[in-house]
């Protein structure tokens, strides 16, 4: 039941790195909404390797190939089973990772749980399995934007170099972030970015960094108590991103050091005959319920742990070896995370949204 | 479905705060599993209000029944079925609260959402539901001892005051823990907290804060790719608590400015044929599966949002009021809160732990 | 997870048949609908022995108390907890059972499966447990009502006196079931059936038989593909109930021996514009999916396995004893089982009425 | 969620009848196991249309090619893709289908619950989707083998032609029930259910039946009380195959006009220091428990509604219309619908067997 994600809108991800393909089912698919498959398509491109001279030079060709559940570009509330072939792989690349155990990675946790493992490229535990959520994310964006819901994600932090924490003064619109190679809607912090990374790579090292995302145009209503809290499913799906380490909404740890006569939101009116927060330190959910503000979250991730140089670790037999690292590995995955992130987030948002429906009669 | 935590080790939670009772079933127990009934209400005792000058005056007798699951002091394999008796409520303090929206809480969101509220204490909104989750985990650690797997949470941090962050030099026993009324094993700092309450209560404000939680002895196995990592079940438990807003574990957030040089954690001989890491940064968890080591995390929780002073707000009209606080409500809930991330480890844990046992045939 | 039945509207039960109490967690009923306790408490007398003379001299209170979920007689959308006392119970009645293996119960298999079991009242394989789900059915019945749908159980078979299988010539009024102990809406036929249980009784023997329930006014578009079938998840209901044996809809087993050309329903004008069909051999439903005719289903129970004479069987360690057979057993459970079958039935047209609101956005 | 199957070993399919391709996920599948590729696709040969004169003439290639989960053929205990393309649609042949709505068919009610739909084959609702259920059916068949556990379906009835039905003296192996093209044990009985096929056809007509299944070799203790019982997850199971009507076990509807004393099944020593049972009326399970005898059970199928004549039937506008049947229609489904119950069989029995690792620590 691991490789499903949802209550209403699934999605059942399968597929190793290096086997035939990929790919995954979504079940919960309302019917009778058009989808775009070439936006489909697009949106996969956005998480490929080799877009740019700071992800690794692999050239993947990751074309989804939509099998069920679309009639004439219209949902049918079937299932949508879906493919990306893996084209590229290079087995001999990964023969040496068969005899040890890569530090940080999953080589050894896979191997004691199920006495095998694929070792062709980290097998399931790649995050190559990510490819699958963006289709399904995609998906789920696609009937948001109907509802006027829009889920933006982008990069907050590489290694040292970071944007302010407030985005409100920042242009989220997709064709800003994506103008730069790493995803940040500040033109002169991602160049800086660029540079951090450069310097990693320079040195064969990876880099850290931290994913904003926000959800605006949601109504309020969405998330369910006690343990459907909205943050509670949004924090589950971030953090079952590879390297994902950390999970905050809202002013999240910032809470800690602060007391409630500052922090608390204040109602005043909407100007509209409803209500809103004069400000949003709730990060747009109060008592596990979006209370209409935006849903602001950040996620933290960790260094890759492949790195470009060579690494003291152990064989199988628990014998000390060194790593020749090769292949093609990206020094920080921040700028590739950023549409899982928002692929993600788009599922929850979805999810609770029709779950919602069933609150009342 | 929201009301039910888990899969195979499974709390379903009902209950409103000033309703006639609260409880749960636990579904999913191993059979033949003898059961301390008496130390059950211990662990439940640790977090009911009154205890202790920080925390609220209200004196709640939080009596757990045990109905059903457990016959001569063994568990059946059947599900156990609990109440608590609401006895303390005082339905005339919170008359106030049926008229308007109060900042911060749950008000708000729950009427847009139902349409309907129990206003009474804060209604099904009301950390009240976490005694539910204490019982459903205090079982859970009578389990978990047979198993060698020990679950403690503490407070690392309360307002300003912070303990280091690293744990291995703190004494995490039960009596360390509980040797003061903020439950950090180190006195000192204690002393520094329960002054910082002091002061947020002298002001008729309220404080946030963290609380680590370290799971020591678990076996290397645990968690399933790929929604099922240990970690995000981890978060989905943590982040379900009222007031939490951030999770993290290992380096968490730390990880954002490092270098996976700095960072890995490289395998070494264990002395007894097998293996363990030299550093702890994943915090016991690589790939989403448990290594064995200790599986560290934080959980960052608001300050409460009730003040002890007048707050301005909105009736549900969105006409200005001014609540007159009363009642009796904890200045800060994280010494309360540490018997509750406790709980929800140890469901997250040995729900994980019966799940393994599929793994193989 | 096995003590749970449903996707949104949800029972989880719990209760053994004398522990201190049995009871249950509904989850997943809207919020903001009108219920009428009293109404529930009399449905789950219909369920209660020593009703009448055909059925247990026992005479339990088996008063429903509900402890959250309601709040000034309407539904807030939370978690209905409720829980029904075991004030009957004599457990000296069943000491022998404690160390044999009554035949076609469940004693043998509990044993095997657990290691324990509580041997009084049959524990939680006894049918006591049914009470729960007349609770949770009668609910989602007072739901069903305010959505123009009925479901209606009936005796059609006790032994070998049955009615006519064709239900349009009956009066399936609650009035008409419950005007003779057996629940046979045909005076005659119920006459004979009291005395078909009168000679069973006389022997010390027991009776099987067949309960028919039909919902009507259930609009098309419940039930969804594929394995989410209206008739399968009826079927899953319905085999759960204590000494059921068989399950069909429609004409079920009735189909074997038929040609398409006989049996296939023809469509018709339904004189509104809309369609229906000019028979239903189909039983209301198609393709998995209710088309808006009648749901039909038989449902089959076996003979109750406890015999008023002495029974020879085998002890715990397998030698032979005989059974002297003692307390106060139905000779014929289908009339006690009739609010059950409809408690089953109300609970899957309610699940699937909500699961359907998310077909479409 | 309507389109996964199980609990802990799972199978979520997809696929229209005349889309690109049907597939499926088994997430679940136990670590370790090795598995045979071509015995896998020997076993969805069996369900193929164009096997026999009493079958469709229609060839589909039906290759299913698994895309994930198995390496060196050994299962990785991570989710099995896999795909079958639909190589042979003729989507000319339907066009008729997409303006009316034909008896006994899904098409109306599909229309009803989505707004859209696939009329290509029956899309979704197509009988095509048991090709998935086969392959996974199969792979958990391959692991029950190694349990030592067996499941084996046949053909009961076919039309008025049926077996005698204790299956006792029957030759239940594969090559005795595949040595004819009714999948019929007894070949004089296979013989005269030929004849009866050919009767229909030459009507233009089909039939109804039923299937037997026995499952044997299964340890006592599979199922769960009390919504998991073994026999409910076995009818939600059969139920959910296309145009099945009914579902008992053991004795079934036969036990409706039973007395107690006849059909109460006794214990008596199983000669290695256990029990059994004299007589296995209760089908192999007990209190919803597997009792360590044969696992018997009937399913009934209706006639397939598609008749080789003319049809009146309306268009989706309600007006009458004669529908000239054409394509290609097996008169009878139960020889190919055999592989598809055993295919359910298999699944519920592993995911049982499984889950039942999880009942004691």
């Amino acid at each position: 039941m691991s490789n499903r994600f949802g209550e209403i809108y699934t999605l059942t991800s399968f597929g190793e790195s290096h086997g035939p393909a990929i790919g995954g089912v979504v079940d919960g698919m309302p019917a009778g909404v058009p989808v775009d498959l070439d936006a489909l398509q697009r949106m996969l491109d956005r998480r490929r390797p080799g877009q740019s001279a700071v992800s690794t030079p692999r050239r993947e060709a990751d074309r989804v190939e939509v099998l069920s559940g679309v009639y004439k570009g219209v949902t049918l509330g079937t299932p949508i089973g879906f493919i990306i072939r893996n084209t590229n792989q290079h087995s001999a690349d990964y023969s040496e990772i068969e005899r040890c155990y890569r530090p940080s990675h999953a080589d050894y946790t896979y191997s004691v749980k199920y006495g095998v493992r694929d070792p062709r490229g980290g097998g399931r535990a790649s995050a190559r399995e990510t490819a699958a959520r963006v289709v399904a994310g995609a998906l789920a964006m696609q009937v948001l934007d109907r509802l006027g819901i829009t889920v933006r994600a982008y990069t907050m932090q590489i290694g040292s170099v970071a944007l302010e924490p407030d985005y409100k003064s920042l242009d989220l619109s997709l064709g800003s972030i994506d103008s730069n190679v790493v995803r940040c809607p500040d033109a002169a912090v991602a160049r800086a970015m660029v540079a951090e990374i450069g310097r990693a790579r320079a040195d064969g090292d990876s880099l850290g960094g931290i994913v904003g995302c926000v959800v605006s145009g949601a109504p309020a209503g969405l998330g369910d108590p006690v343990f459907g809290k909205l943050h509670a499913r949004l924090a589950s799906a971030m953090m079952s991103i590879n390297a994902v380490k950390g999970f905050d909404y809202g002013l999240g740890f910032g809470f800690a050091d602060r007391r409630g006569s500052e922090v608390n939101d204040r109602f005043v009116p909407d100007g509209h005959g409803g209500l809103r927060t004069a400000t949003n330190n709730s990060g747009g959910i109060q008592g596990g319920i979006s209370n209409g503000e935006d849903i602001c979250m950040r996620i933290a991730f960790k260094p890759v742990p492949t790195l470009m140089r060579d690494v003291q670790t152990v064989d199988t037999s628990g014998q000390p070896v060194v790593l020749h690292a090769s292949g093609r590995h990206d020094p920080c995955v921040i700028p590739r995370a950023v549409p899982v992130v928002e692929a993600m987030a788009a599922m929850v948002v979805l999810d609770s949204y029709l779950i919602n429906k069933t609150a009342r009669l």
